[in-house]
């Protein structure tokens, strides 16, 4: 147990950058604000978080978060720290994890900005965990993808449709060609779509398709709901014939998601929804290069990593930082790979920049409207996404190779 | 299920206000970035947000948050809206209320200040979930404390000890009048304080004390793990005569949580450390009063808000409407009403300023420094807060009261 748990973070800070660093140490191991009876140096010495490196970036102006305590005249100072704390404190933990490395330390009076940028775990947490179980290879053989992206849509509208009406618009999907579909986050288990009417609509419809083609669709069935519940429904789904359940990470959290992760017979797509919150300030929560480790190392099959030219606030280079850590191995032993997810405002437009960013083709590429909005149909709309990754792998150029393809000529009038 | 939910934001856009709410409502429920075939006016009839009520506050110069798209020259305003969703969509579900209410929102690109300042469920919800089995009445039961707060404290050094001499620190406190004692949330189960060894050692004490005197103290056992971890731990803790778990929220998350209380025949200790990446930047994440409502209903008996004049970033008012959220009532037939649990820099100062503000003592008061850095011993520190709440409550000057009250004179002078 001499190893220990590491962390990176980017702190802003009125005080002496190291002073404030110490005090984040402290905190979150043996000290606290006023020295107590029992911190020997002794006990220092054995429980201690330690300031392993710490680089000051550069004065800024004006504090980023509100509140923080400043010294009169004192000068404003971003940095990075990385702290260690000894395994034996909280063991090969995950959810203890959590509170060491990101507990009670955002709100602390010394810093008006501290963000979580990355972790590294000892050998001990790759032997507890399983990290994920199907991963690229897993989804590959399950969809029968075996190179270039799966390409995916998701349900719209998001809610609304019964089970009927989801079940109609898959067998359009599946007859047009696609890969993979899934539920939205929003749609789970309401009276107006219940999970297991719609697992029975939804899976007739695949199993006819693959008896007839002998290609299987992967569904992501959102079991997103109490423990019993998400037993249940992957019991239902397993059962239906179905390969791919899919939980919102948020909304069920760390402790149930290892005990899904744990039963688990099929890939687990995790939805990040809620992600915002703790990411979208710069200068507070977690990077997500830090939190899909978490969930990787849980079990996350899937991991959502928004998309290039997105409709929402992320910039390119955060998507790709992302979708590079998902494909990062973790430990040499245990590389935990998971599968990013592209999508948002994604179509045949992004995929040569994606693959010249990303370097990889081993993801999930999600399209709505890229799919469904095609003038020539969803058919059409698909090959034109594999079409635009055909000629981003192959080196080609999209308009040299739209010439020769009639369905991406037709995406790149309609999206361009 | 004619009943709608309903949630308040706060939101900051360069948009019409009223047309990024609406954007909201539909990303949240119906509708997407672009119109789909099957959005049909029926659908959203039956399952579309609305934009229930709007309120412009005031434009500001700058974006509270990066990244949001802002037409030329457009001023940004500043703007309270609600929305509602027919429960139809989710049904009673608090894991899928999340997605929902809390999902991929944060990032909309509409949005340079996105917050959820509150939440109202239908009744279905009450009837699902039991909250808070304990409670108010519950602990005074279990602490015997009929009036006024539980006075409490947290193991120091939070790591370190093992679990004899956590259980030599407990004896010091029982002896010296405690009524609850809680671990820290970094202390679970670690090789180097394990959490059997902890319940065994610290429950011999307390149940020594408890048959020599009759005062069961109150041992908030950190709990936080996985899911069959925390099973056995509660039956542990609940066989030993203990009367109090405790779990971190953020690391156990949703799902488990409602499970353990479940399954929990002890009050549940809420911690919610991590809390602040979700709440510190004012125009980010979730109000404490949202949020509150959510682990309430889920069966938290004790919920942490800070206290006056805290360590941390926390200004006073929001402390004082966390605790008051956590003593007002959810339902007319299920109040859900939690404890809320003051700490950080608490000492005999603070008390009447607390309850002139909140005008409840129905609370746990926990001091580290404020009671162990006394100068006559923890006793009298333990004797100065009940002294300086007793004043409070009595609406006598602290200083008046001090005055035939050594112990708190002795603590006004040290602390003040």
């Amino acid at each position: 147990m001499g190893e220990r748990i590491e962390a990176d973070y980017l702190i802003e800070t009125a005080f002496d950058p190291r002073a404030a660093a110490e005090v984040m140490a402290g905190e979150q191991s043996s000290g606290t604000f006023v020295k107590v009876p029992g911190e020997t140096a002794e006990l220092k010495a054995r429980s201690a978080a330690t300031v392993d490196k710490l680089t000051v970036l550069k004065t800024v102006g004006e504090p980023g978060l509100p509140g923080a305590r400043r010294p009169d005249g004192a000068q404003i100072q971003r940095a990075h720290v990385t702290l260690s704390w000894p395994l034996a404190n909280l063991g090969p933990s995950l959810p203890n994890l959590m509170a060491t490395v990101a507990g009670n330390l955002f709100e602390l009076g010394q810093f008006s900005g501290l963000r979580l940028l990355d972790i590294r775990l000892p050998q001990a947490f790759a032997e507890r965990y399983a990290g994920p179980q199907f991963g690229v290879a897993g989804t590959r053989e399950l969809t029968g993808v075996s190179e270039g992206p799966v390409i995916g849509t998701i349900i719209k509208p998001s809610v609304g449709l019964d089970a009927g009406q989801t079940a109609e618009l898959v067998k359009t999907l599946v007859e047009a060609g696609i890969d993979f579909i899934k539920d939205d986050e929003l749609q789970a288990d309401g009276p107006a779509c219940p999970f297991e009417d719609r697992v029975g609509a939804v899976m007739a419809v695949i199993n006819a398709h693959a008896e007839k083609t002998g290609k299987k669709v992967m569904y992501a069935f959102n079991l997103t709901g109490e423990m019993d519940e998400m037993r249940r429904r992957h019991d239902l789904v397993r059962e239906s014939g179905g390969t791919c359940i899919m939980a919102s990470l948020n909304s069920v959290g760390l402790t149930a998601f290892i005990e899904l992760a744990r039963i688990s017979e099929l890939p687990i797509h995790a939805h990040r929804n809620g992600w915002g919150a703790l990411s979208r300030h710069p200068l507070l929560g977690w990077s997500y290069v830090a939190w899909q480790k978490v969930w990787r190392l849980a079990g996350a099959d899937h991991m959502h990593v928004n998309g290039l030219d997105n409709k929402f606030c992320e910039p390119n280079e955060s998507v790709i930082a992302s979708a590079r850590a998902c494909l990062t191995p973790m430990f040499e032993s245990a590389p935990c790979l998971s599968m990013p997810v592209f999508s948002s405002g994604q179509s045949a437009l992004q995929p040569p920049e994606t693959f010249r960013q990303l370097g990889s083709a081993d993801l999930i590429y999600a399209a709505g409207g890229g799919i469904m909005g095609h003038p020539d149909g969803p058919a059409a709309g698909i090959e034109a996404l594999r079409e635009s990754w055909h000629a981003a792998m192959a080196g080609i150029g999209l308009s040299e190779h739209a010439a020769r393809h009639p369905s991406l000529a037709a995406a790149l009038k309609a999206y361009g």
